[in-house]
């Protein structure tokens, strides 16, 4: 704890490394582009799971597990997916490995493998194909169907939670009767994720629907949350496909439908990942560390004795122990440091650069007093409470601290959201960062050269985008309404 | 439903098979020996990773994340580890896939990693070799870390939830400033497996402790419980390992103790699999299915109403509908069945095949008379009670059926379980199956005879066995305890 932090306006990057490392969120291994989730972190995203895994089993869905192994010729039977995963597959192509000869392994020449197993990318074709025997009538539809599981992109830049070579994630996959059903379902789950986003993890999000160009390889329209980073980026925080009849066809999955005719199921796909850890991170964290949001946060409340004597540690716990009991009571996690092998003064620093939203420090003139210091993670704001009642009081200050948390970062956004309408404002603002809503012709050239010029790429298109004739910021040709351009993580 | 389900005493294995199929629990994918676990399999396994979880944190420990992926260089560190494993991996040798330029895709032969990685087997040497990083003091211990993992054994036999190549599990891995502390480690996971497995799986365990030639590949020492199946053979169903220094020594994990010396840490590592799911339904189910002990049954209790019109449908449901919020006020997991698309006397046989504990079935005379019908699963039998009181009621009916189960596994090892003289007496009893208490002399020699003559295996040597001198049930020599002999899966 002795060196600061790099600062966001100095290093961004490396303020966000930093706290990863130091908040113990996470740490490379020695597999490139793969991470450690240690406990600190893995708590957060435990945390995540379990609201998620509430809101999909609300929305009728169910979990289930399906094989780590594509085999090769799944990924060939859908074109455009094929080619979207192909260059980033880790590729299993022996099941065995022998003695050198020389005290070490080698990979058995004689234990190849027939056909080529990836690891998945994704697991939309080894689920259709299971599907396929699951689907006979539409008596079997819908099936709502989510797991939670780890998957492999082989990706040359890595970050950690950001783009990782493996991330954990659930992914959401589902088969209908009809294309109105099947849309409602990719509708709904995006509306699941942005109640996640904005009410668990206080992140405003824009929901709208990505650019053909954008779109996830095999589906028919995708739609996104995207949110804003600190530093004037935007962060893809989920997505929600709707995927029209391509897996049905590509895997053959026909059904009887009412009218006693055969046709292809309906079908979509819908994930959020460990990368929502880096958007917790960068879109509350400060220059002191990791801020929280209550409702994530591992520990919810610290309480920090402060003595010189053991006797006065003593009395001081003797108060601490219905507090602590009272804050259980309420549903609260609350951890009690008195270990002896730090000063507070390091502890308090510690909890703040974890995040722990409230910190209690009580020390003898408190107890005198009947008070308690009451330490706000988020505003960094310290007041002087009554002993008397203080457990209600911090479970209502948790609850403002979700919402101001959450307001914040709505602030933050709306001040760095912009109307843009000439090609030199966006390549100015672009450089300045935040969201550009700009007009924009509707062609994958255009989006391709703003792309190549500014690196800014088009974030969604907007669903609650007001109508708005216009001339597109590239090219001036005609629109009809903004999009939100932005640099993205 | 028309087919009923094959006998247990007729063929085992195909009415194991059919439970599994037909209760909708699991079904082979199309990468051989890899299964997709089905949404009623899984929120079964889901209950049991609930409850484990909740225990593991109860005793001191945390859930963190580790690779996938483990480099090849890893697996060589340990020597016993290596030749352990290295015959069943599954080895990642490319990152990426290109056009074959025939419509199809083929390995990219210029994306060669220059090291294989294999899939974890287990993940001793990643953790440990991040442990490294996370150890340079007495402080920094105990390290008390769980993971929820995915890993990858290549079976060449396979067979649903029992020896799958890929299987989902939980592997713990522990790191101690002392050897004693270690072993104590080591002793309470056992504990709590054999608490889970008797409290939730209602299914009796033996604790013991492994022949050397039964150990984990690495370990000094391997604890395991284990059960008696229904055939008469034994299914190993958790290991809890004491690794010494053997994997702290490969990678170089020291630390500073008390007196300011070098040390090398103390290990554990310690695992239970969805294997569970084939004991859970090995060790309960009858001939008509499914039987689940009520504590991890997804459905606790369905309610059928039995009925010719909808108007006495309605009448039904509104008598019902009390019911159900009572039952889920006590916590119990129902289901109101009042789908019109199959007959009442279908859904019994369904809901028995798939186990769920309690049946009501609700018809016109019912109501009249104010009563309902109440099957119990486990026993199969009927009464007719009082609507009055019925979920209070329900809620003791389901803590016995728990007890029950566990009476009726308990009562079958017993009666299956026999001290054995003589080696004729030994290999006549082998064939008819069941737990054999017999004198061995020690070696791994007359323990692999053992297995070559009568495919009997020592299962463990029990921890409260009684210290009694014999003599080795197969060379005569002198012995200190019986052990357990079994055929097992």
């Amino acid at each position: 704890m002795s060196k600061a932090l790099p600062k966001r306006s100095e290093n961004y990057s490396e303020w966000y490394n930093e706290i990863v490392k130091r908040a113990d969120l996470a740490e490379n291994s020695a597999v490139r582009g793969c991470m450690v989730i240690k406990p600190y972190g893995f708590a957060i995203w435990e945390k995540m799971q379990r609201a998620l895994d509430d809101m999909f089993k609300a929305t009728g869905h169910q979990n289930a597990y399906f094989p780590l192994f594509v085999p090769k010729s799944f990924l060939e039977k859908e074109e455009e997916h094929a080619e979207g995963f192909a260059k980033e597959c880790a590729v299993v192509t022996h099941y065995r490995l022998k003695s050198d000869g020389e005290g070490g392994l080698m990979v058995d020449p004689n234990a190849k493998l027939e056909e080529e197993l990836i690891i998945r990318p994704t697991s939309e074709t080894v689920i259709w194909n299971a599907y396929k025997g699951w689907i006979q009538s539409w008596r079997d539809l819908p099936i709502l169907v989510n797991q939670w599981a780890n998957v492999v992109r082989w990706e040359m830049r890595t970050r950690i939670f950001l783009r990782t070579a493996e991330f954990l994630w659930q992914e959401g996959h589902t088969a209908h009767a009809t294309e109105q059903e099947a849309i409602e379902e990719t509708e709904t789950m995006l509306g699941v994720y942005a109640d996640f986003a904005e009410n668990w993890m206080a992140l405003p999000v824009v929901q709208g629907i990505k650019s053909p160009a954008e779109r996830f390889a095999g589906a028919v329209e995708t739609y996104c949350i995207e949110a804003l980073m600190q530093d004037g980026k935007a962060l893809q925080s989920g997505t929600s496909h709707f995927l029209g009849q391509n897996f049905a066809k590509s895997f053959d999955v026909k059904f009887v439908n009412k009218e006693n005719q055969l046709e292809y199921a309906w079908a979509t796909s819908w994930g959020v990942s460990t990368r929502l850890m880096g958007a917790l991170i960068m879109a509350h964290s400060d220059d002191n560390g990791l801020v929280l949001p209550p409702k994530l946060a591992p520990i919810q409340v610290v309480i920090v004795p402060i003595y010189k004597s053991p006797e006065d540690l003593a009395k001081i716990s003797e108060s601490v122990e219905p507090i602590v009991s009272e804050l259980k009571a309420l549903g609260i996690s609350v951890k009690y440091d008195d270990s002896d092998n730090q000063r507070s003064g390091w502890k308090f620093a510690e909890y703040e650069l974890r995040g722990v939203p409230v910190r209690l420090g009580l020390g003898m003139r408190d107890l005198e007093n009947g008070t308690v210091e009451v330490a706000r993670r988020d505003t960094l704001t310290k007041e002087s409470r009554p002993l008397d009642g203080i457990a209600s009081y911090i479970s209502g200050l948790l609850d403002e601290i979700q919402a101001s948390i959450y307001q914040r970062a709505l602030k933050f956004r709306e001040e760095n959201t912009f109307n843009v309408d000439t090609w030199d404002e966006f390549k100015e603002q672009i450089e300045k960062g935040g969201f550009i809503m700009a007009h924009w012709d509707g062609t994958a050239e255009t989006e391709e050269k703003i792309k190549e010029e500014t690196k800014a790429t088009i974030r969604c298109i907007p669903l609650n985008a007001i109508k708005e004739a216009g001339r597109c910021v590239y090219t001036g040709k005609e629109s009809q309404g903004r999009v939100v351009f932005a640099r993205a993580y």
